[in-house]
């Protein structure tokens, strides 16, 4: 382990009574997730204490205050930002949990910001539970587009076999159709470009899906390929960006899966989610892209009905800060630059 | 091999410049077509002959001139239905031969009206092919739509793991929002009904997927759940069909891949074929729902880049003889119910 050299990623643990401290103590035991970054576990002391029991391979934890404050050797650092939680109660919606859980991920955002942290992973938050304790956002990624100014934040889904990155994100399908446009999707193929450059990848090569059924086939049925994508695709060809299509949706996913795309550009939300799920159920980490720190998170809910039970699996919350050791790596190598 | 309790299934060879002679000698030369159906090529003698060069399991062939006329014991029955096609050209757009293409099935058409067959396997046809011959339909299914009189007819997509109605096929997304009515729901949901009886299921426990990101989130992200999809489901539940929904796209189709439901209404083309097609490349069926006679197709195109080279694959063509003979022997017993 060489904690000077590693990134530091903070983990935001979620609500309390979900099986967000349940997926931290387990993948924490695992040594892999050490020689990747410098964890830095946000959220309360007693959640994690108490679900290490499900993880007894987990290290043993150390209390700090500031998120550059090294733990001893050995052990895991967890701050609470100033916010100690209640008692966990698993399964329990509660508006203090709900609390605690938007303003770990705040404190996490600023010290991101701040340069103190090179990256955030989130565990799962209850929008009921947030919403109860009077915040109106919707989810972790408009307190992100909030907090970072950008309002052009991308929802992305990476995953061992695919990465796709969604032109919009969480609007009903009718609003998406009418929020295509061809400034958004040139801005998606570059937000999914820096990231494979992020990544170090050597090749970038992007797919980018038509909208509808085999890519319009030549206008049949449905103009936007011709008039919406396809100049965007031209426009990002011009400044150097390998990137193809528009792609018939029904394969271009496919072909990614099997290797011919580092990356593909869907046109909404459900185009890229159910390709994804098809084939990637365990290790989808969603990354939000196009704001200015890493942040990725896991692909599942806080599962109040298993919560507290031991039956939780970490995979995803694995993949995902795998992911963000990555980026955050790249982020920092780029900045050097 | 008891031909007399059989299904008759005619299979029509498409393109003859295309793929279509090949997979069928391939096809045919597995004993177990034989166990299934009696098959009835509807094509080129000549083509189909030649094609026997890469299956030398294919049995001999005889050429028949009626539909029910048997073909001596070993032997595989071909029908040109008065029309004899122009010499094959591997690769070669070809309007005689789009011709050909499109009489070949309106004969298999009128002879399973009749009640001579009953199904049909529909080999590849080239769009641009049966244009040039003066035809204006976009695809095999128009025809079939006419031909039966039948407007209402279906797309839908089988496969060894996963069942797919949808509801709307060639139209552009924003025309399919358009087309989405509770009266096309219910009509898709009565139709997979009825193709599952026809299969014979014991179950037939139907996934109802919603239209937008998570079906809507409760109508955070549009109302076509709550205002059109819900109440179709209401009233086939009402009939007695075990139908359920709306499902979040993102999770309705892996479910099904994984048994939980024997059969998904797809609200979209892309909806049911990105799902599909990440998982089942190989055994996906087309078949025709909502006509009266059994229509199965294989999911390809002519593939004219590979015709006449000996490297075509036969799976989906023997998967669609597998299915249009099932449905044929259910309909034959519900008839006779």
């Amino acid at each position: 382990m060489k904690p000077n050299t590693l990134p530091r990623i903070a983990i935001t643990m979620g609500d309390i009574n979900g099986i967000g401290p349940e997926i931290l103590a387990k993948a924490l035991a695992h040594d892999a997730v050490h020689t990747l970054c410098t964890p830095l576990v946000v959220g309360s002391m007693d959640a994690l204490e108490s679900a290490r029991a499900f993880a007894p391979k987990c290290p043993p934890l150390s209390l700090v205050r500031k998120p550059d404050e090294a733990a001893p050797a050995g052990s895991i650092a967890v701050i609470d930002a100033g916010l100690p939680a209640p008692p966990v109660v698993p399964g329990k919606l509660d508006a203090e949990a709900g609390r605690c859980a938007v303003e770990w991920l705040k404190a996490a955002v600023q010290w991101a910001l701040n340069g103190e942290i090179a990256g955030i992973v989130t565990c799962p938050i209850n929008k009921v539970g947030i919403h109860a304790a009077g915040y109106t956002y919707p989810g972790h990624t408009e307190v992100l587009g909030e907090m970072c100014n950008a309002p052009e934040w991308r929802m992305s889904l990476f995953a061992d076999r695919m990465r796709i990155v969604h032109v919009s994100g969480h609007l009903s399908l009718r609003d998406a159709l009418d929020a295509l446009t061809t400034a958004r999707i040139v801005d998606s193929i570059r937000t999914g470009d820096e990231a494979l450059k992020r990544l170090g990848l050597p090749r970038r090569r992007i797919g980018v899906a038509g909208l509808n059924p085999h890519a319009g086939e030549s206008g049949a049925f449905g103009l936007e390929e011709q008039q919406i994508i396809a100049p965007a695709i031209e426009h990002c060809r011009a400044e150097g960006i390998d990137c193809h299509g528009p792609c018939s949706p029904d394969a271009v996913f496919r072909q990614a899966y099997e290797g011919e795309w580092d990356l593909v550009v869907a046109m909404y939300h459900d185009q890229g989610h159910i390709a994804l799920k098809m084939v990637e159920m365990d290790c989808g980490v969603n990354v939000t892209l196009g704001i200015p720190i890493v942040r990725t998170s896991v692909d599942h809910g806080t599962a109040y009905d298993i919560a507290g039970k031991g039956v939780a699996r970490e995979d995803s919350l694995l993949a995902a800060i795998r992911l963000a050791a990555a980026l955050g790596a790249g982020q920092r190598m780029a900045e050097s630059a």
